[in-house]
Protein backbone atom coordinates (compact mmCIF):
# COMPACT_ATOMS: atom_id res chain seq x y z
CA UNK A 1 0.00 0.00 0.00
CA UNK A 2 1.45 3.51 -0.55
CA UNK A 3 -0.11 6.65 0.98
CA UNK A 4 0.45 10.06 0.10
CA UNK A 5 -0.91 13.69 1.18
CA UNK A 6 -0.81 16.78 -0.31
CA UNK A 7 -2.70 19.99 1.36
CA UNK A 8 -4.68 22.93 -0.45
CA UNK A 9 -6.58 25.76 0.26
CA UNK A 10 -9.80 26.16 -1.18
CA UNK A 11 -10.59 29.49 -3.11
CA UNK A 12 -13.57 32.04 -3.49
CA UNK A 13 -13.51 30.43 -7.30
CA UNK A 14 -14.16 26.65 -6.18
CA UNK A 15 -17.15 27.77 -4.04
CA UNK A 16 -20.62 27.99 -5.01
CA UNK A 17 -23.43 30.11 -3.27
CA UNK A 18 -24.36 27.47 -0.72
CA UNK A 19 -21.19 28.63 0.52
CA UNK A 20 -19.36 25.26 0.07
CA UNK A 21 -16.99 23.21 -2.01
CA UNK A 22 -18.59 22.84 -5.54
CA UNK A 23 -19.69 19.45 -6.01
CA UNK A 24 -17.63 19.17 -9.25
CA UNK A 25 -14.52 20.38 -7.44
CA UNK A 26 -13.60 17.21 -6.07
CA UNK A 27 -12.48 15.93 -9.76
CA UNK A 28 -10.01 18.57 -10.06
CA UNK A 29 -8.52 17.91 -6.48
CA UNK A 30 -8.49 13.72 -7.33
CA UNK A 31 -6.04 14.73 -10.23
CA UNK A 32 -3.96 16.94 -7.76
CA UNK A 33 -3.44 14.35 -5.34
CA UNK A 34 -2.89 11.53 -7.88
CA UNK A 35 -0.52 12.92 -9.80
CA UNK A 36 1.47 14.34 -6.44
CA UNK A 37 1.09 11.12 -5.01
CA UNK A 38 3.44 10.00 -8.44
CA UNK A 39 5.46 12.82 -8.52
CA UNK A 40 6.51 11.82 -5.05
CA UNK A 41 7.47 8.22 -6.32
CA UNK A 42 9.75 9.99 -9.00
CA UNK A 43 6.70 9.38 -12.02
CA UNK A 44 6.36 12.59 -13.66
CA UNK A 45 2.76 12.70 -15.67
CA UNK A 46 4.07 15.33 -18.24
CA UNK A 47 7.46 12.92 -18.77
CA UNK A 48 5.29 10.12 -19.12
CA UNK A 49 2.69 11.70 -21.98
CA UNK A 50 5.95 13.04 -23.68
CA UNK A 51 8.65 10.84 -22.91
CA UNK A 52 7.16 7.52 -22.93
CA UNK A 53 4.20 8.36 -24.97
CA UNK A 54 1.38 7.09 -23.22
CA UNK A 55 -1.73 8.85 -21.36
CA UNK A 56 -4.33 8.12 -18.93
CA UNK A 57 -7.97 8.67 -20.05
CA UNK A 58 -9.68 8.43 -16.40
CA UNK A 59 -12.63 5.22 -17.25
CA UNK A 60 -14.23 5.62 -13.52
CA UNK A 61 -14.64 7.84 -10.81
CA UNK A 62 -16.50 8.03 -7.59
CA UNK A 63 -17.81 10.63 -4.99
CA UNK A 64 -19.12 10.24 -1.42
CA UNK A 65 -20.05 13.63 0.71
CA UNK A 66 -19.54 13.29 4.07
CA UNK A 67 -18.96 16.66 5.01
CA UNK A 68 -18.83 19.93 3.52
CA UNK A 69 -15.97 21.90 2.32
CA UNK A 70 -15.82 25.33 3.27
CA UNK A 71 -14.10 28.63 1.59
CA UNK A 72 -10.44 29.14 2.77
CA UNK A 73 -10.35 25.51 4.11
CA UNK A 74 -7.29 24.44 3.93
CA UNK A 75 -7.27 21.23 3.32
CA UNK A 76 -5.27 17.22 2.93
CA UNK A 77 -6.12 15.38 0.02
CA UNK A 78 -5.08 11.91 1.04
CA UNK A 79 -4.05 9.30 -1.76
CA UNK A 80 -4.17 5.63 -1.78
CA UNK A 81 -2.89 2.92 -4.08
CA UNK A 82 -4.35 -0.58 -2.36
CA UNK A 83 -3.25 -2.44 -4.83
CA UNK A 84 -0.33 -2.97 -7.78
CA UNK A 85 -1.67 -1.20 -10.98
CA UNK A 86 -2.17 -3.84 -13.88
CA UNK A 87 -4.09 -3.06 -17.07
CA UNK A 88 -5.79 -0.04 -14.57
CA UNK A 89 -4.64 1.93 -12.20
CA UNK A 90 -7.23 3.10 -8.99
CA UNK A 91 -6.74 5.70 -6.63
CA UNK A 92 -8.80 5.76 -3.59
CA UNK A 93 -8.83 9.53 -2.13
CA UNK A 94 -9.78 11.08 1.16
CA UNK A 95 -10.06 14.83 1.54
CA UNK A 96 -9.49 15.96 5.38
CA UNK A 97 -10.80 19.31 6.00
CA UNK A 98 -8.78 21.66 7.93
CA UNK A 99 -10.30 19.83 11.43
CA UNK A 100 -8.88 16.60 9.77
CA UNK A 101 -12.04 15.25 9.25
CA UNK A 102 -13.23 13.07 6.52
CA UNK A 103 -15.05 15.54 4.50
CA UNK A 104 -15.21 13.16 1.21
CA UNK A 105 -13.93 10.11 -0.10
CA UNK A 106 -13.51 9.36 -4.00
CA UNK A 107 -11.99 6.39 -6.19
CA UNK A 108 -10.69 7.00 -9.55
CA UNK A 109 -10.06 4.76 -12.17
CA UNK A 110 -7.45 5.21 -15.05
CA UNK A 111 -6.05 3.12 -17.65
CA UNK A 112 -2.81 3.38 -20.38
CA UNK A 113 -2.85 4.90 -23.72
CA UNK A 114 -0.07 4.05 -26.21
CA UNK A 115 -0.66 7.87 -27.99
CA UNK A 116 1.23 6.53 -31.08
CA UNK A 117 -1.03 3.34 -31.69
CA UNK A 118 -4.00 4.62 -30.03
CA UNK A 119 -4.22 1.39 -28.58
CA UNK A 120 -4.89 0.38 -24.53
CA UNK A 121 -1.48 -1.15 -22.66
CA UNK A 122 -0.23 -2.58 -19.36
CA UNK A 123 0.28 -0.44 -16.59
CA UNK A 124 4.14 0.85 -18.34
CA UNK A 125 7.52 -0.28 -16.61
CA UNK A 126 8.11 3.57 -16.24
CA UNK A 127 5.55 3.51 -13.46
CA UNK A 128 5.57 0.07 -12.27
CA UNK A 129 9.62 -0.11 -11.35
CA UNK A 130 8.91 2.69 -8.56
CA UNK A 131 5.91 1.74 -7.14
CA UNK A 132 6.54 -2.12 -7.33
CA UNK A 133 8.45 -1.50 -3.91
CA UNK A 134 5.14 -0.81 -2.10
CA UNK A 135 3.11 -4.08 -2.94
CA UNK A 136 4.29 -7.53 -2.08
CA UNK B 1 -39.92 6.99 -15.11
CA UNK B 2 -39.35 10.47 -16.26
CA UNK B 3 -36.64 11.39 -18.89
CA UNK B 4 -35.83 14.65 -20.25
CA UNK B 5 -32.98 15.99 -23.06
CA UNK B 6 -30.71 18.76 -23.00
CA UNK B 7 -28.26 20.15 -25.35
CA UNK B 8 -24.77 21.80 -24.52
CA UNK B 9 -22.20 22.49 -27.13
CA UNK B 10 -18.98 21.75 -25.41
CA UNK B 11 -16.38 24.67 -25.38
CA UNK B 12 -12.32 25.27 -25.18
CA UNK B 13 -12.28 26.10 -21.66
CA UNK B 14 -14.22 22.79 -20.63
CA UNK B 15 -11.58 20.50 -22.77
CA UNK B 16 -8.26 19.41 -21.85
CA UNK B 17 -4.53 19.04 -23.49
CA UNK B 18 -5.36 15.80 -24.17
CA UNK B 19 -8.33 17.29 -26.49
CA UNK B 20 -11.29 15.95 -24.46
CA UNK B 21 -14.01 17.74 -22.16
CA UNK B 22 -11.96 17.53 -19.20
CA UNK B 23 -13.27 14.25 -17.16
CA UNK B 24 -14.42 16.90 -13.66
CA UNK B 25 -16.56 18.44 -15.80
CA UNK B 26 -18.93 16.03 -16.35
CA UNK B 27 -20.65 17.09 -12.60
CA UNK B 28 -21.85 20.12 -14.12
CA UNK B 29 -23.27 18.71 -17.02
CA UNK B 30 -25.24 16.82 -14.46
CA UNK B 31 -26.52 19.97 -12.99
CA UNK B 32 -27.40 21.51 -16.01
CA UNK B 33 -29.14 17.99 -16.76
CA UNK B 34 -31.16 17.52 -13.32
CA UNK B 35 -32.21 21.45 -13.12
CA UNK B 36 -33.32 21.13 -16.60
CA UNK B 37 -35.29 18.27 -16.25
CA UNK B 38 -36.92 19.92 -13.43
CA UNK B 39 -37.69 22.93 -14.81
CA UNK B 40 -39.61 21.00 -17.44
CA UNK B 41 -41.61 19.45 -15.06
CA UNK B 42 -42.30 23.67 -13.43
CA UNK B 43 -39.90 23.25 -10.69
CA UNK B 44 -36.87 25.80 -10.27
CA UNK B 45 -34.26 25.31 -8.01
CA UNK B 46 -34.01 28.34 -7.21
CA UNK B 47 -37.69 29.07 -5.85
CA UNK B 48 -37.21 25.79 -4.11
CA UNK B 49 -34.34 27.49 -2.09
CA UNK B 50 -35.87 30.68 -2.19
CA UNK B 51 -39.12 30.48 -1.66
CA UNK B 52 -39.89 27.12 0.22
CA UNK B 53 -36.18 27.02 2.24
CA UNK B 54 -34.89 23.91 0.95
CA UNK B 55 -31.73 23.09 -0.89
CA UNK B 56 -30.34 19.77 -2.38
CA UNK B 57 -26.37 19.02 -1.35
CA UNK B 58 -24.98 16.15 -3.06
CA UNK B 59 -24.89 12.78 -1.52
CA UNK B 60 -22.63 10.66 -4.02
CA UNK B 61 -21.90 10.60 -7.55
CA UNK B 62 -20.85 8.16 -9.79
CA UNK B 63 -19.56 8.78 -13.61
CA UNK B 64 -18.38 6.03 -15.93
CA UNK B 65 -16.28 7.52 -19.39
CA UNK B 66 -17.23 5.11 -22.56
CA UNK B 67 -16.04 7.76 -25.13
CA UNK B 68 -14.12 10.89 -24.91
CA UNK B 69 -16.21 13.88 -25.95
CA UNK B 70 -14.60 16.58 -28.10
CA UNK B 71 -14.42 20.50 -28.50
CA UNK B 72 -17.49 21.92 -30.31
CA UNK B 73 -19.85 19.03 -30.13
CA UNK B 74 -23.42 19.53 -29.38
CA UNK B 75 -23.62 16.85 -26.76
CA UNK B 76 -27.28 15.45 -25.37
CA UNK B 77 -27.56 15.18 -21.47
CA UNK B 78 -30.57 12.72 -20.74
CA UNK B 79 -31.46 12.98 -17.45
CA UNK B 80 -33.45 10.24 -16.28
CA UNK B 81 -36.15 9.52 -12.80
CA UNK B 82 -36.78 5.66 -12.07
CA UNK B 83 -38.02 5.99 -9.46
CA UNK B 84 -40.33 8.30 -7.15
CA UNK B 85 -37.52 10.77 -4.51
CA UNK B 86 -38.07 9.87 -1.23
CA UNK B 87 -35.23 10.75 1.25
CA UNK B 88 -33.26 10.78 -1.53
CA UNK B 89 -33.65 11.64 -5.25
CA UNK B 90 -31.40 9.68 -7.63
CA UNK B 91 -30.84 11.11 -11.17
CA UNK B 92 -29.19 9.28 -13.73
CA UNK B 93 -27.54 10.89 -16.50
CA UNK B 94 -26.31 9.75 -20.36
CA UNK B 95 -24.19 12.49 -22.29
CA UNK B 96 -24.69 11.57 -26.15
CA UNK B 97 -22.44 12.86 -28.00
CA UNK B 98 -23.04 14.63 -31.44
CA UNK B 99 -23.23 11.65 -33.36
CA UNK B 100 -25.86 10.17 -30.67
CA UNK B 101 -23.80 8.08 -28.95
CA UNK B 102 -23.80 7.16 -25.31
CA UNK B 103 -19.85 8.92 -24.31
CA UNK B 104 -20.61 8.67 -20.70
CA UNK B 105 -23.24 7.42 -17.67
CA UNK B 106 -23.75 9.14 -14.36
CA UNK B 107 -25.83 8.97 -11.29
CA UNK B 108 -26.18 11.59 -8.55
CA UNK B 109 -27.91 11.41 -5.28
CA UNK B 110 -29.27 14.32 -3.10
CA UNK B 111 -30.81 15.07 -0.43
CA UNK B 112 -33.00 17.71 0.66
CA UNK B 113 -31.82 20.01 3.80
CA UNK B 114 -34.58 22.45 5.65
CA UNK B 115 -32.40 25.73 5.20
CA UNK B 116 -33.90 27.24 8.73
CA UNK B 117 -33.65 24.66 10.61
CA UNK B 118 -30.16 23.11 8.33
CA UNK B 119 -31.73 19.44 9.07
CA UNK B 120 -32.99 16.59 6.36
CA UNK B 121 -35.86 16.71 5.65
CA UNK B 122 -38.14 14.28 3.04
CA UNK B 123 -39.14 15.25 -0.70
CA UNK B 124 -40.82 18.44 -0.44
CA UNK B 125 -44.25 18.11 -1.86
CA UNK B 126 -43.53 21.37 -4.19
CA UNK B 127 -41.81 18.58 -6.23
CA UNK B 128 -43.57 15.24 -5.23
CA UNK B 129 -46.56 16.67 -6.43
CA UNK B 130 -45.28 17.82 -9.84
CA UNK B 131 -43.07 14.39 -10.76
CA UNK B 132 -45.67 12.02 -8.78
CA UNK B 133 -47.68 11.48 -12.03
CA UNK B 134 -44.89 9.73 -13.77
CA UNK B 135 -44.67 6.95 -11.11
CA UNK B 136 -47.56 4.76 -10.38
CA UNK C 1 -20.68 46.48 -37.66
CA UNK C 2 -21.32 43.04 -36.82
CA UNK C 3 -23.57 42.53 -33.54
CA UNK C 4 -24.86 38.91 -32.18
CA UNK C 5 -26.49 38.36 -29.17
CA UNK C 6 -26.43 34.31 -27.49
CA UNK C 7 -28.25 34.07 -24.22
CA UNK C 8 -26.84 31.49 -21.50
CA UNK C 9 -28.24 30.59 -17.97
CA UNK C 10 -25.91 30.80 -15.00
CA UNK C 11 -25.15 27.53 -13.61
CA UNK C 12 -24.64 26.81 -9.68
CA UNK C 13 -21.48 25.92 -10.33
CA UNK C 14 -20.61 29.30 -11.97
CA UNK C 15 -21.51 31.48 -9.00
CA UNK C 16 -19.46 31.70 -5.46
CA UNK C 17 -20.18 32.19 -1.96
CA UNK C 18 -21.19 35.83 -2.63
CA UNK C 19 -23.96 34.70 -4.49
CA UNK C 20 -22.77 35.92 -7.98
CA UNK C 21 -21.11 34.36 -10.94
CA UNK C 22 -17.91 34.59 -9.98
CA UNK C 23 -15.73 36.76 -11.37
CA UNK C 24 -13.25 34.47 -13.48
CA UNK C 25 -16.63 32.82 -15.36
CA UNK C 26 -16.45 35.81 -17.97
CA UNK C 27 -13.95 35.11 -19.96
CA UNK C 28 -15.64 31.83 -20.92
CA UNK C 29 -18.69 33.67 -21.22
CA UNK C 30 -17.09 36.02 -23.66
CA UNK C 31 -15.71 32.41 -25.74
CA UNK C 32 -19.20 31.68 -26.17
CA UNK C 33 -20.23 34.83 -27.36
CA UNK C 34 -17.25 34.94 -30.04
CA UNK C 35 -17.86 31.52 -31.15
CA UNK C 36 -21.04 32.09 -31.84
CA UNK C 37 -21.03 35.36 -33.26
CA UNK C 38 -18.74 33.79 -35.85
CA UNK C 39 -20.52 30.65 -35.90
CA UNK C 40 -23.99 32.40 -37.33
CA UNK C 41 -21.63 34.17 -39.66
CA UNK C 42 -20.68 30.51 -41.07
CA UNK C 43 -17.20 30.41 -39.96
CA UNK C 44 -16.10 27.40 -37.24
CA UNK C 45 -13.65 28.14 -34.94
CA UNK C 46 -13.05 23.96 -34.95
CA UNK C 47 -12.69 23.69 -38.64
CA UNK C 48 -10.22 27.06 -38.43
CA UNK C 49 -7.97 25.28 -36.69
CA UNK C 50 -8.21 21.66 -38.13
CA UNK C 51 -8.42 22.33 -41.71
CA UNK C 52 -7.16 25.64 -42.13
CA UNK C 53 -4.75 25.19 -39.55
CA UNK C 54 -5.11 28.44 -37.58
CA UNK C 55 -5.21 28.93 -34.20
CA UNK C 56 -6.46 32.25 -32.29
CA UNK C 57 -4.76 32.71 -28.81
CA UNK C 58 -5.72 35.35 -26.79
CA UNK C 59 -3.83 38.53 -27.04
CA UNK C 60 -5.81 40.52 -24.31
CA UNK C 61 -8.90 40.63 -22.12
CA UNK C 62 -10.78 43.23 -20.52
CA UNK C 63 -13.66 43.08 -18.05
CA UNK C 64 -16.03 45.82 -16.02
CA UNK C 65 -17.82 44.95 -13.86
CA UNK C 66 -21.18 46.75 -13.55
CA UNK C 67 -23.96 44.75 -12.15
CA UNK C 68 -24.08 41.09 -10.32
CA UNK C 69 -25.24 38.13 -12.20
CA UNK C 70 -27.15 35.67 -10.16
CA UNK C 71 -27.97 32.08 -10.15
CA UNK C 72 -30.04 31.21 -12.77
CA UNK C 73 -30.35 34.14 -14.59
CA UNK C 74 -30.55 34.04 -18.46
CA UNK C 75 -28.37 36.52 -19.80
CA UNK C 76 -27.74 37.48 -22.83
CA UNK C 77 -24.25 37.69 -24.67
CA UNK C 78 -23.78 40.16 -26.76
CA UNK C 79 -21.20 40.39 -29.23
CA UNK C 80 -19.80 43.57 -31.71
CA UNK C 81 -16.92 43.58 -33.73
CA UNK C 82 -16.55 47.33 -34.64
CA UNK C 83 -13.70 47.29 -37.22
CA UNK C 84 -13.00 44.44 -39.90
CA UNK C 85 -9.96 42.03 -38.47
CA UNK C 86 -6.42 43.21 -39.75
CA UNK C 87 -3.44 41.15 -37.41
CA UNK C 88 -5.80 41.01 -35.02
CA UNK C 89 -9.38 40.64 -34.29
CA UNK C 90 -11.16 42.60 -31.68
CA UNK C 91 -14.25 40.94 -29.65
CA UNK C 92 -16.61 44.02 -27.64
CA UNK C 93 -18.69 42.18 -25.11
CA UNK C 94 -21.78 43.22 -23.24
CA UNK C 95 -23.40 41.01 -20.64
CA UNK C 96 -27.00 41.35 -20.00
CA UNK C 97 -28.81 39.91 -17.38
CA UNK C 98 -32.34 38.71 -17.56
CA UNK C 99 -33.57 42.16 -17.03
CA UNK C 100 -32.27 43.43 -19.80
CA UNK C 101 -30.00 45.35 -18.33
CA UNK C 102 -25.86 45.78 -18.86
CA UNK C 103 -24.09 43.97 -16.14
CA UNK C 104 -20.95 43.82 -17.85
CA UNK C 105 -18.78 44.81 -20.35
CA UNK C 106 -15.49 43.22 -22.04
CA UNK C 107 -12.98 43.48 -24.87
CA UNK C 108 -11.19 40.19 -25.65
CA UNK C 109 -8.17 40.81 -28.68
CA UNK C 110 -7.09 37.95 -30.00
CA UNK C 111 -4.29 37.05 -32.88
CA UNK C 112 -3.62 33.75 -35.70
CA UNK C 113 -0.72 31.42 -35.81
CA UNK C 114 -0.56 29.29 -38.15
CA UNK C 115 -0.13 26.00 -36.71
CA UNK C 116 1.97 24.43 -38.63
CA UNK C 117 4.95 27.26 -38.84
CA UNK C 118 3.95 28.55 -35.31
CA UNK C 119 4.45 31.40 -36.40
CA UNK C 120 1.41 34.98 -36.49
CA UNK C 121 -0.47 35.26 -40.00
CA UNK C 122 -3.22 38.39 -40.58
CA UNK C 123 -6.26 37.63 -40.59
CA UNK C 124 -7.18 34.58 -42.67
CA UNK C 125 -9.66 34.86 -46.27
CA UNK C 126 -11.77 32.05 -44.24
CA UNK C 127 -12.86 34.99 -42.02
CA UNK C 128 -12.55 37.45 -43.67
CA UNK C 129 -14.44 36.94 -46.32
CA UNK C 130 -17.31 36.04 -44.08
CA UNK C 131 -17.35 39.40 -42.97
CA UNK C 132 -16.24 41.87 -44.95
CA UNK C 133 -19.74 42.62 -46.02
CA UNK C 134 -20.46 44.36 -42.55
CA UNK C 135 -17.76 46.82 -43.05
CA UNK C 136 -17.22 49.15 -45.71
CA UNK D 1 4.70 49.46 -2.19
CA UNK D 2 4.34 45.85 -1.29
CA UNK D 3 5.43 42.52 -3.49
CA UNK D 4 4.50 39.05 -2.03
CA UNK D 5 5.34 35.44 -4.64
CA UNK D 6 3.44 32.84 -4.42
CA UNK D 7 3.83 29.39 -6.22
CA UNK D 8 1.17 27.01 -7.90
CA UNK D 9 1.27 24.29 -10.20
CA UNK D 10 -0.99 24.30 -13.58
CA UNK D 11 -3.06 21.51 -13.71
CA UNK D 12 -4.61 19.08 -16.55
CA UNK D 13 -8.30 20.94 -15.59
CA UNK D 14 -7.06 23.89 -16.11
CA UNK D 15 -5.26 23.64 -19.54
CA UNK D 16 -7.04 23.26 -22.78
CA UNK D 17 -6.61 21.54 -26.29
CA UNK D 18 -4.28 23.80 -27.47
CA UNK D 19 -2.13 22.87 -24.58
CA UNK D 20 -1.72 25.68 -22.60
CA UNK D 21 -3.30 27.72 -19.46
CA UNK D 22 -6.89 28.34 -20.57
CA UNK D 23 -7.11 32.42 -21.12
CA UNK D 24 -10.29 32.17 -18.53
CA UNK D 25 -7.65 30.77 -15.70
CA UNK D 26 -5.59 33.80 -14.88
CA UNK D 27 -8.46 35.43 -13.46
CA UNK D 28 -8.14 32.32 -10.56
CA UNK D 29 -4.80 32.91 -10.39
CA UNK D 30 -5.30 36.76 -9.35
CA UNK D 31 -7.59 36.05 -6.78
CA UNK D 32 -4.80 32.91 -5.01
CA UNK D 33 -2.22 35.60 -5.24
CA UNK D 34 -4.37 38.58 -3.67
CA UNK D 35 -5.92 36.60 -0.96
CA UNK D 36 -2.04 35.19 -0.43
CA UNK D 37 -0.51 38.79 -0.36
CA UNK D 38 -2.40 40.26 2.16
CA UNK D 39 -2.68 36.85 4.42
CA UNK D 40 1.30 37.23 4.84
CA UNK D 41 0.18 40.74 6.24
CA UNK D 42 -1.90 39.29 8.74
CA UNK D 43 -5.28 39.84 6.81
CA UNK D 44 -7.66 37.03 6.13
CA UNK D 45 -10.03 37.51 3.33
CA UNK D 46 -12.22 35.11 5.22
CA UNK D 47 -12.29 37.16 8.65
CA UNK D 48 -12.80 40.05 6.45
CA UNK D 49 -15.91 39.07 5.19
CA UNK D 50 -17.14 36.86 8.52
CA UNK D 51 -15.79 39.11 11.25
CA UNK D 52 -15.88 42.78 9.61
CA UNK D 53 -18.82 41.99 7.51
CA UNK D 54 -16.98 43.39 4.41
CA UNK D 55 -16.93 41.64 1.21
CA UNK D 56 -15.04 43.00 -1.92
CA UNK D 57 -16.48 42.64 -5.05
CA UNK D 58 -14.54 43.11 -8.39
CA UNK D 59 -15.13 46.49 -10.47
CA UNK D 60 -12.36 46.13 -13.05
CA UNK D 61 -9.63 43.16 -14.27
CA UNK D 62 -6.98 43.07 -17.02
CA UNK D 63 -5.38 40.44 -18.57
CA UNK D 64 -2.29 40.83 -20.98
CA UNK D 65 -0.84 37.27 -22.35
CA UNK D 66 2.65 37.31 -23.10
CA UNK D 67 3.72 33.66 -23.33
CA UNK D 68 1.62 30.67 -23.10
CA UNK D 69 1.75 28.67 -20.07
CA UNK D 70 1.69 24.95 -19.90
CA UNK D 71 0.87 21.50 -17.69
CA UNK D 72 2.51 21.11 -14.65
CA UNK D 73 4.88 24.45 -14.84
CA UNK D 74 4.79 25.48 -11.56
CA UNK D 75 4.09 29.41 -12.07
CA UNK D 76 5.27 32.06 -9.79
CA UNK D 77 2.19 34.68 -8.99
CA UNK D 78 3.64 37.74 -8.27
CA UNK D 79 1.34 40.34 -6.79
CA UNK D 80 2.26 44.22 -5.82
CA UNK D 81 0.17 47.03 -4.43
CA UNK D 82 1.64 50.00 -5.79
CA UNK D 83 -0.46 52.62 -3.78
CA UNK D 84 -1.94 52.62 -0.67
CA UNK D 85 -5.98 51.61 -1.22
CA UNK D 86 -8.41 54.03 -0.79
CA UNK D 87 -12.13 53.72 -2.30
CA UNK D 88 -10.16 51.03 -4.22
CA UNK D 89 -8.20 48.43 -4.08
CA UNK D 90 -5.55 48.01 -7.14
CA UNK D 91 -3.69 44.82 -7.54
CA UNK D 92 -0.80 43.96 -10.05
CA UNK D 93 -0.16 40.50 -10.84
CA UNK D 94 2.68 38.89 -12.81
CA UNK D 95 2.93 35.64 -13.66
CA UNK D 96 5.93 34.10 -14.20
CA UNK D 97 6.55 30.61 -16.07
CA UNK D 98 8.94 27.72 -14.35
CA UNK D 99 11.41 29.73 -16.34
CA UNK D 100 11.22 32.94 -14.51
CA UNK D 101 10.03 34.60 -17.38
CA UNK D 102 6.81 37.20 -17.71
CA UNK D 103 4.06 35.17 -18.97
CA UNK D 104 1.15 37.38 -17.89
CA UNK D 105 0.84 40.44 -16.79
CA UNK D 106 -2.94 41.67 -14.83
CA UNK D 107 -4.77 43.97 -13.10
CA UNK D 108 -7.82 43.97 -10.76
CA UNK D 109 -9.60 46.42 -9.08
CA UNK D 110 -12.07 45.63 -6.10
CA UNK D 111 -14.17 47.72 -4.07
CA UNK D 112 -15.12 47.42 -0.28
CA UNK D 113 -19.30 46.71 0.62
CA UNK D 114 -20.84 46.65 3.82
CA UNK D 115 -22.77 43.67 4.22
CA UNK D 116 -25.05 45.14 6.79
CA UNK D 117 -25.78 48.08 4.69
CA UNK D 118 -24.87 46.65 0.98
CA UNK D 119 -23.58 49.64 0.51
CA UNK D 120 -19.86 51.15 -0.85
CA UNK D 121 -17.51 51.80 1.99
CA UNK D 122 -13.86 53.06 2.58
CA UNK D 123 -10.97 50.76 3.17
CA UNK D 124 -11.42 48.93 6.16
CA UNK D 125 -8.96 50.20 8.89
CA UNK D 126 -8.64 46.28 9.13
CA UNK D 127 -7.15 46.64 6.09
CA UNK D 128 -5.18 49.66 6.61
CA UNK D 129 -3.74 49.65 9.76
CA UNK D 130 -1.63 45.98 8.39
CA UNK D 131 -0.64 47.37 4.37
CA UNK D 132 0.28 51.37 5.51
CA UNK D 133 3.53 50.58 6.70
CA UNK D 134 4.59 50.09 3.38
CA UNK D 135 3.30 53.24 2.29
CA UNK D 136 4.79 56.75 2.91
Amino acid sequence: MFVHEHTKRIRYGETDQMGYLYYGNYALLFEIGRVEAIRSLGISYKELEEEIGVMMPVLYMESRYARPVKYDELITIRTILKEMPTKMIEFHHEILNEAGKIAHKGIVKLFFVDMKTNKRVSTPSYISNKISAYFD
